[in-house]
């Protein structure tokens, strides 16, 4: 099935705020957002709209805990790219959130695992009724078993949400799996826009994509030089390159890449890089290859090789 | 079509020496080979058997003009992984190749562009006479048209060479395009094994070596970490990693990975790097990209984009 009307939707701030803690200046997220729009993508992710008291947060994080004066500031007048928000459920305060006519944001998605589904609708239906476009995002499917999806897709198939995201947290996924997922969300969501964003540990994030528009899915998480947590995502520059669509122009990105991404990978680090290779590869979360990472071990691939896959450590992993 | 029996062809030190002009320690290909060999990887490709006449070479080289003394003592003792060469047509000296039983390489491969097909099965046939298994290696394929195949092909068939390689020289294949190619080369070349060796300027070469296995490719061309000219290859972890054979274990190919290659990298560049990028996309040899990244403009992204695609650029590079 090809539906084509594919929309990218950069989570560069969002997802790459996970490696910097959403250390960006305000320069870099309005040359972003220029770039982005220069370029044709559709949306852009400018962070989590999560509650810093719910958090216990100590110190201030805009792009963490998205404010609507201080979007407004940001943005004051918005260009033809979409503005969107991450939530996750029992972290976002509803009264926060402004209806959307009040608010930059266009969009609101709602992050969870399987098992709360039920309690990710109820804040879609929430976001839905103050006007905004909604996503449910799904993570860690690569652990979630059939009868799981089919359980929970008969709510999802009654709510209000428009997209729903195939989330590969792990980076696990390859085509293949990834291609039967997406045809079953297919088939078990009719009438339901699909989602997708992948993680690159085994540098699939883009092929995976790909396998992904082939299959029906319209909204394409990326972000520019792949930014994003551990392994990072399917790259902007390499959607922007090749879909088809006239809107798109590649020398934008390439702009922000030469102007900022450049620096930015020489402070922080993200991408291909051995240990997220083996989390991907084992289909284990990232945090203990990220862990791996800032210790002075972060180079000892064999030992954390053998630590990961040692009886021992699949006991200590169940348990975590 | 699937037919299992694929074997890693680890090109590291042939293609990677294109990177570093082939100044690797000779503690180095021996790490390699013990680690390869520990993981199951089938063959490794030790180098180019050109001419050092031919090509006029004024210093010594011996990773680029294989010498069989040479590699006697490199390789007192062989394991289980076969040794290969490769050799391009118009610079290979016959004369410098010994019978098999005398060699220490199992295999000599032919590289040469489709117009030259008959003087690379010129070759192929006598190295075929004096023992070794053998393939032809047609490169730059993305600007290779279906009628030249075709011809080309009625004398591939005829031939005694092994072993055909779909060659994505410019990195510019994606996984639609390389099933595609893969199908004609299958349907076209019915009795013979075929080989893939692909580029991942667009992070696809994994993907497309995937694309490969599920269409009835068996050679699968990779290096470790993805050394290779420009953005490299398709890494050999990744396949390892990957393939169900029981044969083949990661953790060696990690451990080189940490001995050898991250020193490597820091001195020598190859991988996703945005240039290498942009010459895939737009379908170039590499070389444009390869003196961009050697010279003061190294990280000026926008501009060489510009250059590559105005209609001046397009009139000179079609006259080079």
């Amino acid at each position: 099935m090809k539906t084509g009307g594919h929309k990218i939707l950069d989570c560069t701030i969002r997802d790459g705020g996970l490696v910097n803690n959403w250390d960006f200046s305000v320069d870099f997220v309005r040359d972003l957002y220029d770039g982005l729009s220069a370029a044709g993508v559709e949306y852009m992710e400018v962070g989590y709209k999560n509650s810093p008291k719910l958090l216990n947060a100590t110190e201030p994080n805009p792009w963490r805990f998205l404010d609507d004066r201080f979007l407004q500031e940001i943005f004051p007048e918005k260009k033809a790219t979409k503005i969107s928000a991450l939530c996750d459920i029992g972290r976002v305060d509803e009264n926060d959130i402004l209806p959307r006519e009040q608010s930059v944001l266009d969009m609101i998605r709602v992050a969870c695992y399987i098992k709360d589904v039920n309690k990710g609708l109820d804040l879609v239906q929430k976001f839905h009724n103050m006007g905004y476009e909604t996503s449910l995002n799904i993570m860690a499917l690569s652990h979630v078993h059939e009868h799981q999806l089919i359980e929970a897709f008969e709510a999802v198939n009654q709510s209000a949400v428009d997209v729903v995201y195939v989330v590969d947290s792990y980076g696990s996924l390859d085509p293949k799996n990834t291609e039967h997922l997406v045809k079953k969300f297919r088939a078990l969501l009719p009438n339901k826009q699909l989602g997708m964003h992948m993680h690159n540990n085994r540098q699939l994030a883009f092929a995976n994509t790909l396998v992904g528009i082939d299959n029906g899915v319209t909204f394409l998480d990326a972000s520019v030089y792949g930014m994003g947590r551990a392994a990072g995502n399917c790259h902007t520059e390499l959607l922007v390159s090749h879909l088809k669509n006239p809107r798109y122009e590649l020398k934008p990105i390439l702009g922000i890449i030469e102007k900022h991404m450049l620096a930015m990978r020489e402070k922080w680090e993200w991408g291909y890089i051995i240990p997220y290779m083996i989390s991907g590869v084992l289909n284990e979360h990232p945090r203990v290859a990220m862990a791996l990472r800032s210790s002075e071990e972060r180079d000892n691939f064999t030992a954390f090789y053998d630590r990961l896959t040692s009886p021992e450590t699949v006991d200590t992993l169940v348990k975590k």
